[in-house]
Parts: structure tokens; sequence; C-alpha cells
């Protein structure tokens, strides 16, 4: 039997009534003709609440112990619905993530898979169980419990599916797919029945918040098909593929908004070589992701340097800075958190000039203005005032037709 | 450094308030020069709710997808209170029963301890840390997670005491020792500061709620001396001991009462060998505790066959009971779960004959027909009416002056 690997967000096992119908839906699976493994998370609001608990203990629990506690929000779930599964006459069993064999490096709180080991996952398929697998967790090599950091679930999910070298990876959130735009902000945003793992990783990463980057990272290493769809309904989502699969005709896929973004910018960093290697190296140590960098050249012997961080970094990225400061002997540091990044995306725009021309253009019409740009071959990304955010998704959804049906 | 085992209960960590102050004593046993080994139970009500969220989805849940689920209790337990230990600046890890080396069979809910491999814990200690260790639960063969049933966390740290060859191994809890009677009955019952662990086991086992008997049996077999002690101060509690440092002056130690029992009677059981085994066998199998068992010979091939169970198991045994009652022939079966089972206990009463008759004389004075007698070489256990314990507790301390203090 080919295996299907279905992952459900904390929000699909909220309640008793949602893990009930998450159950139903992974049965249906199961009798039309998969060995079915299911990666959930921790239910609804369970592992804010835990972090909550932490916190009235310590600001600045250790990360390990932090772990030890956030992973039993997914322990919750996964025999919960293990018990729901067995209710209804089905062979189930629930793994945690060191059960479901996910080896992590010892990187507490963002810890990255090492490799997955699917033997006792085989085992219990070929034994004809169903089986639920914790995500967000794993274990190190000493045999601590570490968690992959928010939205580690599809992390999970895909790894599964490539190690199981399964026949898809269905992701189930609370949207049926991934748009041209943010459907709240965009009423004429289109569902796309198809995306490459590229363009779905700049989307990811770029502030649509449907899948973890990494998961896509994942996928497009391991050629695992994403199906991103709704639990709350039968509708065919989107399929994120291998871009061999993909038509090229569309030069932008989708328009794309990040609030959780925080500009910081160093004046006057001492212009000698090693200098951006220290800072950045670390706030890699504390594995804090640095996003757009730009470094300005000034008179003299000295430079501004300029990056963004997310907003959950931001603490610890001040506390960094503020210890490095002195010691390089930076005159001043300015941050700003008022900020948000528009980008497009699209496998068509390398052999396509004159997209981010458009995509400028079509600011300036409407006096927003850039404060960075950054690039790659598959998207343009631009700092704004975050105000001024909304405007900007919109007149760049309708500069590039992105609620048309594409004709090839 | 000696190494020093602690245990603190589900109330003592019920708060954040608590499981500070659990924080301090832990902290302040450091300082007294002791390698501090603790093992916590779920927070407060914590258990019961996890119970709770399985019964709403199923009324019989597998077992071992219950111990995946109950076990997330001890696991926030002992995260949250190495938080609350590391956030005094003092070294701590927290290790889950399966990190912590407790390696037990696969009776799920039930389990039982088969070895303790303390490498890791000890790996910690001598890295200065203190070790926090998840009670109540274990790991079997094939990784799964187990736990040990209601009051394992006790078994747990008698368990790490002896594989640590501890100097002590100290059960706080929310009373402040071993008495007597239970003080909120009988006024003038007094607190002990030795017990046996013969006798504690006997006390254990007939329903004074401090210890948990497999716990106790555990300490006896091992050498372990336990100290039971109140969280809520600094006064000592008392020591159970092995029966070679006890005196033996003391004919009876304590009267306990139990009215966590059933009855069952089987009426008119073939008198054919093999029978009583494969009633008695089938409810172990489940791991039904059996306690009194009396047979009574009749007239023809028919016997009688009483004995008790508890309440816990009451569900269970109706059950396995009605399937073996047809194929069996058993004509009719009773239960009573409106009885108190009212012990004596004292290793000094097998050199004293006659106890066990001032026992029911006792009884005989205030009226209280006694329905089943069981006895041990250190203890009596009569069944009575429930609602005539209380009566029966008070006379049977003040008959053999249990309040009154020893004089050797």
């Amino acid at each position: 039997m080919p295996i299907l690997v279905q992952k459900y967000g904390g929000s699909s096992v909220a309640d008793v009534v949602r893990l009930k119908a998450v159950a139903q839906r992974i049965i249906q699976a199961k009798r039309s003709g998969y060995n079915v493994v299911a990666v959930v998370s921790a239910q609804g609001d369970t592992t804010d609440e835990l972090i909550t608990k932490a916190k009235e203990i310590s600001q600045s629990p250790p990360k390990r112990e932090l772990d030890m506690l956030l992973s039993t929000g997914e322990q919750i779930s996964i025999a919960l619905l293990a018990m729901a599964i067995a209710e209804e006459g089905h062979a189930v069993i629930s793994l945690t993530g060191a059960q479901g064999g996910i080896c992590t490096d010892s990187l507490y709180t963002r810890a990255k898979i090492l490799r997955v080991d699917p033997a006792r996952v085989k085992k219990e398929l070929s034994e004809g169980r169903i089986v639920i697998v914790a995500g967000f967790q794993g274990i190190n090599d000493m045999g601590d419990i570490t968690t992959l950091g928010r939205g580690g679930s599809d992390t999970t999910a895909v790894a599964l599916a490539a190690a199981l070298e399964a026949r898809a990876c269905e992701i189930y959130t609370d949207v049926d797919g991934v748009y041209t735009a943010d459907p709240r902000l965009v009423p004429t945003a289109r569902k796309l029945d198809e995306i490459s793992h590229g363009e779905m990783l700049e989307l990811a990463s770029l502030g649509a918040a449907i899948l973890q980057p990494r998961a896509v990272e994942l996928a497009a290493a391991w050629g695992v098909t994403i199906h991103v769809r709704s639990s709350f309904g039968e509708a065919l989502g989107t399929l994120v593929k291998g871009d061999d699969q993909m038509e090229k005709q569309r030069v932008v896929s989708g328009v794309t908004r990040d609030l959780n973004v925080v500009k910081v910018m160093l004046v006057d960093v001492p212009d000698r070589p090693g200098v951006a290697h220290e800072i950045f190296s670390a706030l890699a140590a504390e594995g804090i992701n640095v996003d757009m960098i730009v470094q300005t050249t000034k008179q003299g012997p000295v430079t501004d340097l300029l990056f963004t961080i997310c907003q959950d970094d931001y603490a610890l990225t001040r506390q960094l800075i503020g210890e490095l400061r002195e010691k390089l002997g930076i005159t001043n540091v300015l941050y700003n958190d008022r900020l948000a990044k528009v980008s497009i995306v699209g496998a068509g725009m390398m052999s396509n000039p004159g997209v981010a021309a458009a995509m400028f253009g079509t600011l300036a019409e409407h006096g927003i203005n850039i404060e960075v740009i950054s690039t790659s071959e598959i998207k343009v990304s631009c700092l704004i005032e975050a105000c001024k955010v909304e405007t900007a998704v919109k007149a760049i959804h309708d500069r590039f037709r992105l609620g048309e049906e594409l004709h090839v």
C-alpha cells in the first residue's frame, strides 16, 4: 500500500469535535487504500499556555527545559487522536517525535532535523496500524527532547514523507490553498492549483503563513510534493511541486506582505575585514535569522550596516548587538519595527526583465517610499512603512493581473 | 557527596508558589552537601484532568495511549521545577522516566519496574547538577511510555534510591508522618517516630494513603530507609526502616480503615480442580488485585467463593466475572460495595497471642458484625459495614492504648 503523510495543525485538533473530524478524515484515507501517517500539532493555544506557565517561573527559562515542557503539547494531541481513531475500531498507535525517529541537533527550541529513522513507523504500518506522530519535536543524540521552532510540525511531516517515500504529503490548514495574495486583503486574489517549491519557499519566507519555509526547503531537496488543503472541506488545494513539473508561463505567482520585521541599522561600523562576520556569526549562533542585509559605503574608515530580523528575535538581537557595540566601536544603533515587507514571487521572473521595475513604479504611483530593496532570481522584496502595506499589496496584485486566470 | 532522593507529590507542586518552595527545599539539601535527585508527580489535579479529556473521547481508551497522555503531567512538573531551580542560579536538569532509566514491563497504566539504569542520573550528578526525575512513569523494551499506576511516584523514588545507593529517600506529603490511626478520625492518634517496612507495608496496603504499598515493598527488598515527612514544615516525620533496626516492644503499631473495597461473592461455583485458578488468573491478567479470599464448603459438588477487590476495579471485575459466569456455570454473583475494612498492624503481634481475639472482642462490644476475617503474621483485618468503621477504628485505638507513649 502506498504511504500518505497528513499533517493537521493545532486549530484542526483544538477540541473533541474537531479531533473526531480529523479522526474520520484519517480513517477515510486508510479506507481508500493508503498506509496513513498523521503528524499532529498541539491543540489550539496549548503551546502558548505552556509558555505562559514557564514565564510565570522564569523570564528566560533554560531552553532544554522549555522543550521538555512544550513537547507535552503534541504528546497530548497524539494520544487523544489515537484514542479517537481506536474508538472507531481502527488499529492505531501514537508516537512521540523520538519514537517516530525524528533525530535532531541540540539547538533547543529551534532544532534542525539531522535524519529520520523510520524503522518504528514502518513496522507499525506493516502491522496495519494508522500511525500518529507528534509534530514539532524530536530527540537529540543525548536522548533529550528538542523542538523544531514555530511551525515545526510541517517540517516533521515533510521529513517523514521523504524518509518513508510517501506518495504525497498533505498539509491541512485553515485556508484552502495558496493564493496570489491574502484573500482577506485582496478580494480578487485567486487560488493557485500549483506552485513550484522555489516560489512557495519565497512566499513562505515572506510571510504567507501557510507553510513553514524549512518544510518547503526540505520538500524541494527531497522532491516531496506537498498538497496544501483545508481541514474543513473536501476541495483540492494547491500542489507544491518540483520545478520540472511546472509551466513557466506565469511571470509573477503571488504578492505577499510580512509585518513581522524589524529593521536594524548599525551606524558607523569600523570598515575593516571580519567585522560583518563577527556580527552575523554572533546572531547566527543564537539561531537568529537575518534577512535583508545592506551595507552602504561612507567617507572615511566606517560604513553603515543595515539588516532585518523578525519580531520574535527583537529582544535577543538588542541584547547581542548591545554586547557587541562597545567591543566593535559602533557609534549608534537604530531600530525600526513599524515597517513591513511587500514582495512579489514568480519562477518566470528571471526570464522576464522589467518585473522589479514595474513593482517599484507601482509603489511610486501610490506615493509609497521604499526603504530597502532585496531581490533573488524569483522574488523582489521592498521594505515600506507598515501602514501602507495593504495599499501596496492591492496595487501590485492589480498591476500584475494576478486575479485573472492564465491562458497559455 | 552522598546522594539524597526526595519525592514531592502533586499537591506539593500544585502552583507556582509551592513549586518555588519545593525548589528552595531542594536547593537547601544541595547546599547541605547532598547530590539531590528529586522525583516529582504531576501538578495538583492534572492527572484527573487528563483522564477527563480522554473520557470525552472514549470510555475505554487504549491503555498505551492513556499512558502516552498521562505521562505529560509529570513531564510538565519536572520542566517547571527545573526552571524554578535554574532561576535561583543552580545547575539542574529534568529527566523523564525513560531518561531517568526507569525500565518497566508493558502492563500499561500499572507497569512494574523491571530495573533502573542510573547511568544518566549519575552522569548529571557527577557534573554537579540537581536532577529532577518524572515520577509515575517509565519506558518498556519497545521504547513506549508506561505509567506505574496510582501513587507510582513513590515507587520511582524508592527504586532510584536503591539503584543510586542513596543515603535516604525522603517522601514529602501533606501529612507529617505515619500515625497510629487517622488523626482526623481519632484525636488521640500519635505520630510514630519509626515503623518497620513490614508494618508500613500492611498499613499502606490497608488504606493509610501515605505511601504506595509497592514502594514500601521495594524499600524492604532493597533496604532503603524512607523518611515520610511534610512538605510544609521542617519537622522530622516517620522513618520507615528495616526490621533489624526496630524495637519490638510494640504489639500493635496502628489501626487503619479502608473504604475502597468491594466484596464479590460467587455462589455455587462448581467444585472441581482449576476453577479457582481460572477465575483468579483471569483477574490477574488484567492487573486486578484480589485481597481477602474465602472459600466455604457446601453440600454437593459446589462451593461458595468470596473475595474483595478495590473500587477502581469494580467495573472491570463485573465484566470479567460476567464473561466467566456462564462458562463456569456459576449460579449467582453478589456484589457489596457498602463495606469497609478495619485492620490492626504490628510487628510484635506474632509473639503476642490473643491480639486478634482482643480486636474481635472490641468489635463485638460495639455491636459490629464481622463479615470476613483475614490475617497475616503482622496484621488482622475485618470486613465490616462501612457506616460503622469510624466507631471501630476509635474503639480499637483505645483498646490497644495506641495514643500513649511507649515506655520500654
